[in-house]
């Protein structure tokens, strides 16, 4: 499962804290961390983000990482990964010297920091028993799109248009092996600890009831592969028709799109400039990618709370779906769907 | 005037922010700026911010910084000063550059660092035009214990011992001339606009209701000297017998003290080792100093608000005024005295 949380507030900086979980473990992963956005993360968790994912780093997007920083600089019981565009190393070196280390001679941590181009990860490593002064190059691979796999969830980068190297996020569970109900009942066998057994996939027999059964009749006969959730993070892009249609292919049948609306549709013209969207152009992707939901955020302070339902509607006027965060319209509940 | 306020809340991050106003101008200054801190001012106080000083440059100190960069980075409406212990530079050059600049060439802001020694202020200069990537050497210059002086407020700088250099601040306004109530209702003249002329020093004569003065002798009749508003913000110091004495006599009449008070008395062996203080020996110091009020901050999160009261007593042992900031105790009004 990826439970999703879009942290911040509407016009405010936001992030999106995602904890995929597949019953057995979890990856917690955060994309962006503006100002103010890790203080609903309670610090558990906050202490247990496995890899933080910029977007870009423009003020509004890591503001909110001295508060990270300060929760895990020293942490040695998971590692610690980064990612980001080009660029992302250095400006992550900078951060990690925006401190007063007297006392780096008793830290033991390490960190990674990846920069993601278009076909490669190129990865540096800081130490903070060094005060994180060396950036030590720690290798590059290629990529062609997938950047990351844990076993609970696989995260692919697109590329963003935003006046440089900006990335989007595309989070796939693996897909999942799930027994059948209705070839169950028609099975006449009874559910039991063995279903876990098959579906761990072990081989051979399996005695049910005192009936010795073999494992790959009953595969063929319960299981079937389900898709695993997927859902998408892109903020901070232009979307003329032309990006519209290379994200439309892109994002296709993703089950959730987690999308900036920066501006109102009068506001095109701003958009375009600074490269960003507009809510119906939002909408509009959302529908051409026949994602299964959409959750609307980081929109422009320019708009008081009065115009954020026309806002919202201008998007559902394209793809009925479409939301905001829990709590932004009504201070609890926002969706009017 | 000086009007000083805490920001941040008890066993969190704090910093003190101080406005001196003398009626015809303000300088407003920051002295250090923690998590959260700055979230209690105003954008307008905030973006008018003329001074920011830095006891030192511990996460807890400067965790905040982005908040307050982000409402400032680009102003030139008014000068942007950081001041700290040495060191300050190299860290606020990496704080500087700890984002993606890719419109820097748009930007016209000058920034200038101050490190501060025992007897030396030595400057950097930082163009937001370069993306902050380049450290000028800006001069250096001897000090006195004085470092800053703007009209309205002169800050001296107090060597404090933390593992390394740290800064407290002591801000005294100049002294004032002042109109002694009692000497002008003997003199028999009625207050008028000729009061504020003869206070901005206007020399020769002045004709009041009809008669001629000659302002020599209104200034001998009329006028006092009184000392203006001082205040002192130390925090994270040693503060043992040696520091006591030492700092007894730089904050000797001092108006009002803001200072740490990290650790409860049982432990002073804590407070030795890590360079901070316990509530006892800020309320022996305060004692010794002789200062007018006292006000508590920077409490350590090993206690619990069950103990607060307890810590401010102990304080109150020694110097009887003692206080929390407002709102610390009970959520409106610390002051118990």
């Amino acid at each position: 499962m990826l439970n999703a949380q879009v942290l911040g507030h509407p016009a405010q900086d936001n992030a999106l804290w995602v904890k995929a979980d597949h019953g057995q473990g979890q990856s917690r992963l955060l994309l962006d961390c503006g100002s103010g956005t890790l203080s609903a993360l309670p610090f558990s968790e906050l202490r247990a983000v496995d890899h933080v994912l910029f977007s870009h780093l423009h003020m509004d997007h890591v503001a909110g990482f001295d508060d990270l920083f300060r929760a895990t600089f020293d942490r040695t019981d998971r590692e610690n990964h980064i990612w980001g565009p080009e660029g992302t190393a250095c400006i992550l070196s900078h951060r990690f010297q925006g401190y007063w280390w007297n006392y780096a001679s008793q830290l033991r941590a390490t960190w990674l920091v990846h920069e993601v181009s278009a076909d490669a990860v190129q990865s540096f490593r800081f130490e903070a028993n060094e005060a994180f002064a060396v950036m030590h190059p720690a290798g590059s691979r290629l990529h062609q799109g997938v950047i990351l796999e844990t076993p609970q969830v696989r995260v692919q980068a697109i590329s963003l248009q935003h006046h440089g190297p900006c990335l989007g996020f595309v989070l796939r569970e693996p897909d999942r092996v799930a027994v059948d109900p209705a070839a169950l009942a028609a099975s006449g066998l009874r559910a039991g600890p063995w279903l876990s057994q098959l579906k761990a996939g072990v081989g051979g027999d399996l005695v049910i009831d005192g009936v010795t059964y073999h494992t790959e009749a009953l595969n063929d006969a319960l299981l079937r592969c389900e898709p695993g959730d997927s859902l998408a993070y892109l903020t901070d892009f232009l979307l003329d028709e032309r990006q519209r249609l290379r994200l439309g292919r892109e994002l296709r049948s993703v089950g959730h799109l987690y999308a900036e609306a920066q501006y109102a549709p009068e506001d095109g013209d701003l958009a375009q400039r600074h490269h960003h969207t507009t809510v119906d152009q939002v909408g509009r992707l959302a529908s051409l990618a026949q994602v299964g939901e959409l959750t609307l955020l980081h929109l422009s302070r320019r708009y008081g709370p009065d115009r954020w339902p026309e806002l919202l509607d201008a998007a559902r006027k394209h793809f009925g779906p479409a939301r905001f965060p829990e709590g932004w319209l009504t201070g609890s509940e926002a969706s009017r769907s």
